[in-house]
């Protein structure tokens, strides 16, 4: 019982995700293939490696991530199988693996470089289907991931926005936006322990501020700005019944200040 | 072999989804997981109640009907287990259930209090991952329902549109607009069997008349309005080869009405 | 382990794709179900026709592929089983299997006319539910197809844009564009073996012109309009980093020629 998950930027309904899948059941029909997202925005790196990072660690230990935003497919750019945590990864090394791997060292990188695992002809614009796809199929029937090629030294890192912690004020930023419209940011709880989140606590983003941290969304009155810690740990920025992203004009990188008078 | 089925408002690609199933996958790897929509509008309980009023009841006895629409997550709305009919259901007491339940009284419905079958740890953001999936992946494998809480008395009901039959009409409204933007109403077959369906029957929709009640909507000229007696038995207006809630900007509580001369 | 895919015209989150899934699972449990697209644009049967086309051949033999884009339902127009190549498909005859069969003449057409096979009640409005997911379950259940009904003599053919190779140049036309906004044509690598691919081969697209094929779309400056041959072995024009489509206004049907000086 071996889980395949996909992310890719080839939209839901394209004949890509289904080529994929296709090729995936005829190597190992048993899989259970899981789609995370085909609606990453196209080529976007980073936004398929936010989700991925926050999708995967809920799936069940060896479960097999193949991600596919791949602005480079055709070039030397390297495809990796890499283990971090305790879930295996399929992906390009061009950062898509790189926010996973800022929290998570990877215990084992593989560049793909052995072709017998791969479909027999190969094209040089789709290595979704030629490459990744009947790659994982044989990791999920049992293949060790050492004979998928040579160790990898190291995966491609982005600058993720990082938190800077001072005597009077967190200073963070939005760094997700959810299908509600919640700005979601890179302050974690464990980050003000202690401090008060009572009415003393400011939370600033762009223009607009509100204060007080709360535990729900839920018994502010529609239309008002409120913090909460989200379901990540995270410090996130709700409009309630309404989406905060578009209502207020505010998008991935506006800088977060949580502040204590 | 257990079916879950899920229906919520998180949207499709969102990793919210992702996190659900990757729970359910881990305590349950042989769950067969079905997506009803992860498209309802945000928070849009009632549009949730009519997907899956509509949707439950094709499915094999038992499936267990995940629903989180949920905007009261975190206050102390109730989350329930339903058996309606042949099938079961986890969602907050907030109105979701309350559809089906207004044609089928519920048999059993407990009231999830009891923590050991949940995520070890509960945000008070995102019950979808935390409470839902988990419980809904033990029920798969065969816990018992009433091991969940206690009995739960009666379930929110909301207010649904009713029809009037009248001497020389039936009075009732538009319930539901498919993806093809044609109008479903809450007119079924039943109710008017035994009377002309022929063109002496009127259907009217706000300033929109049409005469004839058809078994397709095949045969008529592209652009008429049509009415036809729909999948689901009940009387459906559609406008050939277009959407008639856009061409003709009808929505949802639009009052429709079946006259005979 | 059967495999049962699904491609409809139905929109994703609706209830119409779920009651199938629900007919499917009901009577065959263990089916594996594949969802190649349901946002194929209403009524649209060459855009299913293409897209099954492209997806099909991908998955293992005897794949069942039901495709339920049927502006003729409830009229007297045919469903039927064929066979072509080493795949499964389930289809009105309306031409949606017309692309497939001008490649590969199906081994054998069924028209459904059986009953036996369908669910009791039969709509006039939801074949898709009613007929099409019962017989696929009963398929890969193990049902010959012959049982189905009698033989049916041709299927409907379209006329999809020929090719035409000229002394100097080829000349075709763009059959799809994809969710990058790629255009794909319907010329082949196979159609310019052996002729220089190099900047002495000219692409015009109406009024836009490009020089050289290339193998990746990798390695051009952003904005540039590349040609390159596609995954599936066509000819196809690309705006790099952007989409062709929408950024040039090209849509299917417009012609292209391949010339050489």
């Amino acid at each position: 019982m071996s889980i395949i998950t996909l992310t890719t930027d080839f939209g839901s309904g394209s004949h890509y995700v289904a080529a994929m899948k296709g090729v995936i059941l005829s190597i190992e029909p048993t899989a259970t293939i899981v789609d995370i997202s085909h609606d990453v925005p196209a080529q976007d790196v980073r936004h398929a490696a936010v989700l991925l990072d926050n999708a995967a660690d809920w799936f069940p230990p060896d479960t097999i991530h193949v991600a596919v935003v791949d602005p480079g497919v055709g070039t030397d750019r390297a495809i990796v199988y890499a283990k971090i945590g305790q879930q295996q990864f399929l992906a390009p090394d061009n950062g898509l693996l790189s926010r996973l791997a800022s929290r998570t060292k990877p215990s084992r990188v593989v560049r793909l470089t052995e072709p017998a695992y791969w479909l027999e002809e190969v094209s040089t614009t789709f290595h979704g289907r030629d490459i990744f796809a009947p790659v994982a199929a044989r990791l999920a029937a049992g293949l060790d991931p050492d004979r998928l090629g040579p160790s990898h030294d190291r995966l491609i890192a982005f600058d993720w926005p990082e938190v800077r912690q001072l005597a009077d004020r967190i200073a963070g930023a939005v760094v997700e936006i959810d299908s509600f419209g919640n700005l979601i940011t890179n302050l974690t709880a464990e980050m003000f322990a202690g401090r008060p989140t009572d009415r003393r606590a400011c939370v600033v983003c762009n223009i607009y501020e509100t204060w007080g941290v709360y535990s729900t969304y839920a018994g502010h009155p529609s239309g008002t700005l409120v913090a909460v810690i989200g379901s990540g740990g995270r410090l996130e920025l709700a409009l309630v019944g309404d989406s905060a992203a578009r209502r207020l004009g505010i998008g991935i990188g506006s800088p977060v200040t949580l502040a204590w008078e």
